[in-house]
């Protein structure tokens, strides 16, 4: 069973304080505040790191699911953007919008259309993800 | 309501293609492969960013309830490993696992595990992980 480390740390308070999180492979630093994380300031925050883990599971997974159905991907890639907002006093992850870009030779859109679907339930982020309504925008390029 | 965004790339197939996986704002890069996801080997994946942003979150959450208790919170260090596994032919994240290290002046160890556990429910990121079962193993150092 493979498993990843990370970490993080946050200094002081909520408004006043500052955080830093941390990839365990490349030891990257990710510095985030209150501002950064609830005000779109400049910075990182958690829903950034969210969206790439989901980005690069899904075109990891999408291209397995074209595998499987017999086409040889050639590229997916995938744009995600997480929604956070604050409703009734809770900041909650409310959605994911994923726009993918397919280079696959020999498939039709609607056979894309309906594998880039089932990647959108089976991916294993987004089954982690369960309480986040995840948004699908594919096209081939 | 904050949005981020964040990219990835696969190319090719499931067993002999590559990942990259990017941040929005510092335009870091996470190379992954199938070696360095499902093998352990070299390289990042997916799993390691749900982890930094799950450190990073529950950090943040622990030092604004901490503060809402009245406290004031020194420093709280967050480290999480994620731990992913094929059961029945499926890779899911079954489980995180946190450690968690608070500087918290003038707080006792049953306040600081109670306020702990609550904020493993109450955190944005475990919230939007509604499917992974989230350990805690908090100590006041």
């Amino acid at each position: 069973m493979p498993s990843r480390t990370a970490s993080a740390q946050w200094n002081g308070k909520l408004k006043s304080g500052k955080g830093t999180m941390r990839s365990g492979s490349s030891g990257a630093e990710y510095p985030f505040s209150f501002n950064s994380r609830m005000e779109g300031g400049n910075g990182s925050s958690p829903e950034e790191l969210l969206a790439s883990a989901l980005a690069g599971c899904y075109s990891m997974a999408l291209s397995a699911d074209l595998e499987k159905a017999g086409f040889d991907p050639t590229q997916v890639k995938t744009t995600a953007t997480a929604n956070f907002s604050n409703t009734s006093g809770k900041w909650s992850v409310d959605s994911m919008d994923l726009v993918v870009e397919g280079m696959i030779p020999g498939i039709d859109d609607a056979k894309f259309q309906e594998i880039a679907n089932g990647t959108k339930t089976a991916c294993p982020v987004a089954r982690a993800l369960a309480s986040v309504k995840i948004n699908v925008n594919a096209k081939l390029v």
